[in-house]
């Protein structure tokens, strides 16, 4: 059966091309359980693969032709092949985690194939720690990166005993969160800012439409752009200075990622009066400076990052589709021109604490065309420089996805790791992106190859800057 | 420097699409010399990595901008990053042959990006049985099939001692064929016909401009295609039935590969009066038909291969300038509508000795554009089935590239099999390429993932073939 494509899944097709695939991913680590064989990973692999019966959501691929009017339409895949899908690798000696990012920056940098259903899962073999890994992507026209996660989440178990589980692209794969719905992925007082990559696709949409009526744009909409523009100080302002992230991409990824635990990042926010989310802002702010510093590339004026936020229902007036939560967005300033972390940690909990405030007042159509221009010039660079308005809105945008809080298995397999890799676009060459999980959280870095340099060197500058941060708030 | 790009070179540039990627490619496999460690590998694929001066061929890309006048220009890749192009790959447990297929299956299925170097190498550990293969692609405007083969086999030795060799991209390889001369590429009586996929090369170029010309196709063209589609029993004529072979292809491939001593083929040739050549058509013949018979997908009438010929330059009137050869091609009826090997290998000889002797008469311009012809319905279907005049003029490619006779090493490694991955096209979706080397035939089978089902079913059915045809001669 033929079904129509939403606008906002169209555009996430029509926009990609060979040097900006829209898909979204995950890497996941698992402990083999107790007395698994040599063949455990093969057997986990062959199940995986031999999923009967597959989710319609993973079955359908885009087509478009002349019997479509040349619309845009989701088709089924008559001829579904499990193995196109569902694929076997393994690392190369010695099995280091470097191998296996290098495996995933390979596996990210090539585009999903609009014949078959927009989505592809790794089981990998090889590490030299004998965990498995498993890499997932997905297509941004079928789910954002919360969705993912979650899917991703949704065939795990806390029981390290249940079996028979299955993979997320069966049909009868059913979420399990009866046992943990309190420690499921929404959040607390401790969790950073909710719906982060949401926010992506929203805006995303919104920002192809106002850019589709550019041409005709009305009045008082350049005089909104412009007073943002005039408005320095604000957090909600779209000031940035240029730099290397803010270029063309291309189609080669880098992905690099690692792990810190959350009771370290908890200590420093206790007693420096910031939140978690303030500290992670800061440990990529201090590691961002350090790596710029490196490269002989740190402007004068301090990086800006788009932190996206989760507004409760009462403050944004309006519920979303994901139940009660509208999606924001804070322009942060990372504080690069300051030399102390604490300094910068300071800065970032102002700024924070001015933008949710200023979001708070804001209407809800006011926060959707702030953040969806602030999306726009990733999309229409050439558009806005001819208004001559905007210099770069942001230089990357930093942002979280909850992950349970407790441990979880599939099949008696311990998940031991759970990272994101989202999608580096033109002008916009990096994108960090966390995800907690029992007790831990997190980071995933994804960047244009190219444009993005000795990424993987951020990894040692982030755990460098929680040190710093420990030693500057007396908790080490 | 910015370097124009020749009319052939820029036709396999812009007619690949993702469907259609426009590169070949060679799987070589390595035995590991005696004591190597278990670094072996890794510093085998190091010592690839760090060459430390590229060949200008592997250091340009094509590039295209309002500066070039839209033309297209070879480029030098200023930021050139050896890590994206040298790679390291692993196979998973239990790392059969099916395991290496499947990863080249996979590596072949990528396009290669135009903002780089368009050619890859991977350097795969993982075998079971110790050895090291080596997958390279490189994109068809920078070689065809022969030189690429050349190439990989360019930087090899027979001498086992012999070390500090460079990879085929290094500025400093140079050709070791002095102690060899006799025994290189160039055949003789037991040899394939020569020059397979330059054919490819020249005739698609030709085919090109031939389709750019076609609005206004002269009249004494179409009278020759209406003659050639009458001459129903000429071997030079473009009869071939409808296949499922002969369909849009998709973007994911499917490879597998065996070899044969060449001595059976050369007992069974012996046996019955006819040549190599005929031997391996017949063994094609053979399992293409069981593969169909299997599928119910058998026609009534016989398949047409088209075999790329060999011409010695008096034959031909003409000097190419790959040195006194010229190309042309034979359609051979399979005869895979007869039930018993011998009679097939029979009804082939006879075809290839009329198709030789057919060419021998013709003038070059009638080689060159029966060639193109031959070509045409797979570049420009719909322009063709205007004129209604053609059916698929031939079901498959059977080619082949002759290699060294003798045992060959890089590095101290010994060059233990080798074998070509080709391009399928549209209406051309399974292409057969066969080596020779070191007393063995190599056949590389690479087929459209999906138009071709079960593919490497098509090994099995060669092997029978084999042993069919030696029990028919009387020879087993």
């Amino acid at each position: 059966m033929v079904t129509p494509i939403d606008p906002t899944s169209s555009a996430f097709l029509l926009v990609e091309n060979r040097s900006m695939p829209m898909h979204v991913g995950g890497l996941q680590l698992f402990e083999k359980p107790e007395g698994a064989g040599p063949d455990y990973v093969r057997t986990m692999y062959e199940e995986m693969r031999d999923v009967s019966d597959v989710s319609p959501l993973f079955l359908k691929h885009p087509h478009r032709s002349v019997k479509t009017g040349g619309q845009l339409v989701w088709q089924p895949d008559e001829l579904f092949d499990a193995e196109h899908h569902v694929r076997h690798s393994a690392l190369p000696q010695p099995g280091r985690y470097r191998e296996l990012f290098e495996l995933c920056s390979r596996l990210h940098s090539t585009r999903l194939a609009w014949e078959r259903p927009l989505w592809e899962s790794h089981v990998i073999e090889g590490l030299s720690d004998d965990r498995i890994a498993m890499y997932t992507k997905v297509h941004h026209s079928l789910v954002d990166g919360v969705s993912a996660m979650r899917l991703l989440q949704s065939v795990l178990s806390t029981d390290p005993d249940e079996r028979d589980m299955s993979a997320f692209w069966a049909a009868e794969a059913r979420p399990r969160r009866k046992k943990d719905k309190k420690e499921g992925a929404t959040g607390g007082a401790q969790s950073l800012p909710e719906v982060p990559l949401a926010v992506l696709k929203n805006t995303m949409g919104t920002a192809m439409s106002i850019a589709a009526d550019a041409a005709g744009m009305p009045g008082a909409f350049v005089r909104t752009l412009a007073r943002g523009a005039r408005n320095e100080a604000s957090s909600v302002s779209f000031h940035a200075p240029r730099t290397i992230f803010n270029q063309t991409i291309t189609g080669s990824r880098r992905f690099a990622a690692d792990e810190w635990e959350l009771e370290r990042l908890q200590a420093i926010g206790k007693a420096t009066g910031t939140t978690v989310n303030d500290v992670v802002l800061a440990m990529t702010a201090g590691a961002i400076r350090q790596y710029l510093l490196e490269l002989g590339a740190l402007p004068d004026d301090p990086l800006v990052a788009m932190v996206p936020v989760g507004l409760n229902a009462k403050q944004s007036h309006v519920a979303s589709a994901e139940g009660g939560n509208a999606v924001g967005s804070v322009m942060v300033p990372l504080a690069t021109d300051l030399e102390d972390p604490l300094d910068r940690l300071d800065r970032i909990h102002v700024a924070m604490t001015d933008g949710k405030e200023a979001l708070s007042t804001m209407t809800p159509a006011q926060i959707l065309a702030m953040t969806a221009i602030g999306q726009l010039p990733a999309i229409v660079p050439p558009l806005l420089n001819m208004h001559g308005i905007v210099r770069p809105a942001y230089n990357l945008i930093i942002s979280n996805v909850p992950g349970p809080r407790t441990t979880h298995y599939w099949n008696g397999a311990k998940l031991v790791g759970t990272y994101p890799l989202s999608i580096p676009i033109n002008g916009m060459a990096l994108n960090i992106t966390c995800t907690s999980y029992d007790g831990r959280i997190g980071f995933g870095l994804t960047g244009c190859r190219r444009t993005v340099p000795r990424l993987q060197r951020l990894l040692t500058f982030l755990d460098e800057e929680v040190i710093a941060l420990e030693k500057g708030a007396g908790v080490l």
